[in-house]
């Protein structure tokens, strides 16, 4: 039951108004991976250049993630640079540099083309194709996180991954862009019709909705007093979530709604300081204290 | 263990994208005590002008509403005209006519002064502070509802009625505004330094977050793939809130976790139809099975 996870590893300089970070550990499978491996092993695949050395190195290491599959090019890895503002709620993109990802594709190892969850991460939806083709069976979990920019440029082969695709982890702008719709009932209908059966719709400091044709499961944002940074904070978000559902070996409603938790309560540390070091530092204990906070905050006894 | 709310009746011309109505009974007082009776007596207390007859009498008649504190003026009642967007999510208001309730000033009948729960809509300060030196004793529980406009216009009023108040009731951009903070946990903190142990923060669609010092609770709206009106939807949900807690006779923080659901189910009704009438037609039965169904929704077993 392995997990694999197809994205970008990059280094962020990264502005709030809290503070600076030059050169931060970044890119969407970064935070899926160090937010997956603390409930399942996960298989890495993407591109890194030069500059990603042992420093790099050792933040993976010791834990549960392969790096096979991660490819070293001469070259610099890709670079974001991008700033928040008082509101904590978009990163303006100040710079972004491709470097060694532009004209990169995936080729997996052996080793990984058997993974039963498949997360593919924000790349254009050709890249996304070629990596679903390159399994030897198709994964009985295709989670993909769609980006802004790709709805609007290739619907075609958007259409095409979404048939493939189990689920939808998107945000709450990126859905209704898809969908041409407000109201998320209405957008789970459409995105039901594209292919998938789940749909995440990450609602920032408002939390995420899983809608599933079981129901609908809604949970607020574990409540923090200090943001910090909240650049990773939904890739958090779908590493816990997925690094859950491969732990549990279940997609049934039950366990969709432990991940969605587990995804919460993983974006609500990693918010916590810059870049992934939250990610790197909390402990099993700190995740369970979390998830019993949360759950006694949310629940009503006696109803 | 009465309930008193006061606040305006009007008459409103309401447009959404999908229909228009003129002349709904709206107000903040008629959808709080038309969503708070559901769950215990409530009293009233505001003017209406001539044109408020027999037709709105019967929207309050045969329920535990008590009118005797809703004053008869010659001349028309306060009028609002507002439109909503795609979005739903804001009104802009077309014309407001203050008309009757232009320099009003509520005298609260006998019978009113010993209310247990006090609801001030949105008032000025002035006005507020005025109703609350017409109780017979301090009220237990003081609820006020603000308005950014007072927030901006008159601080030093609002800070005197802040003091007498237990639970300050506001929306999202309200609060941001009260406090010059972004983050729900540090206006809390600004505002309980101002007087209320509690506050009620409506996120709008996307649900409420109560803030007590015995901890916080966030709960998401109920989802609805047709939201028909938005109007009154807050002032619903402050019906149902205090409703469900002057019924339970308790303000501990079980009983305030089931308010705020309670609130944010009476609101869900609230938009379904245009104006008070889904509050009007809604049965304990529809109540119940919806109580239900989001306590299903949110909740997680074997955590």
């Amino acid at each position: 039951m392995s997990l694999l996870a197809v994205g970008s590893v990059s280094f962020d300089d990264i502005e709030t108004p809290f503070g600076r970070q030059e050169n931060a550990l970044g890119g969407s499978v970064s935070y899926v991976a160090l937010s997956a491996c603390h409930f399942h092993p996960v298989q890495v695949a993407g591109v890194v250049g030069e500059d990603f050395g042992p420093q790099q190195e050792r933040i993976f290491e010791g834990r549960p993630i392969d790096l096979r599959g991660l490819a070293r090019r001469p070259g610099k890895s890709s670079r974001w640079k991008g700033s928040y503002g008082y509101e904590l709620s978009e990163a303006t993109t100040l710079d972004r540099q491709p470097n060694v990802s532009l004209d990169f594709h995936p080729v997996l190892p052996e080793a990984y083309r058997s993974a039963s969850y498949l997360y593919l991460g924000k790349l254009d939806p050709v890249e996304q194709l070629d990596v679903v083709g390159q399994m030897i069976q198709r994964p009985r979990w295709i989670a993909r996180e769609t980006a802004a920019c790709w709805i609007e440029g290739s619907r075609e082969a958007l259409g095409r991954v979404l048939r493939e695709a189990d689920m939808l982890l998107v945000d709450e702008r990126e859905a209704r862009a898809l969908a041409g719709e407000h109201n998320l009932l209405k957008i789970y209908r459409k995105v039901q019709a594209m292919g998938p059966r789940i749909l995440v719709v990450k609602l920032g400091e408002h939390g995420a909705m899983l809608l599933a044709p079981e129901g609908v499961f809604a949970s607020p944002a574990y409540p923090l007093e200090d943001v910090f940074d909240p650049t990773g904070a939904e890739d958090a978000f779908a590493g816990g979530f997925l690094g859950c559902l491969a732990s549990r070996k279940s997609t049934e409603v039950e366990a969709l709604k432990h991940a969605t938790l587990t995804g919460i309560i993983m974006a609500s540390f990693a918010v916590e300081r810059f870049g992934t070091q939250s990610l790197e530092f909390v402990t099993e204990h700190d995740i369970k204290r979390r998830m019993r906070a949360f759950s006694d905050m949310t629940r009503i006894d006696g109803l």
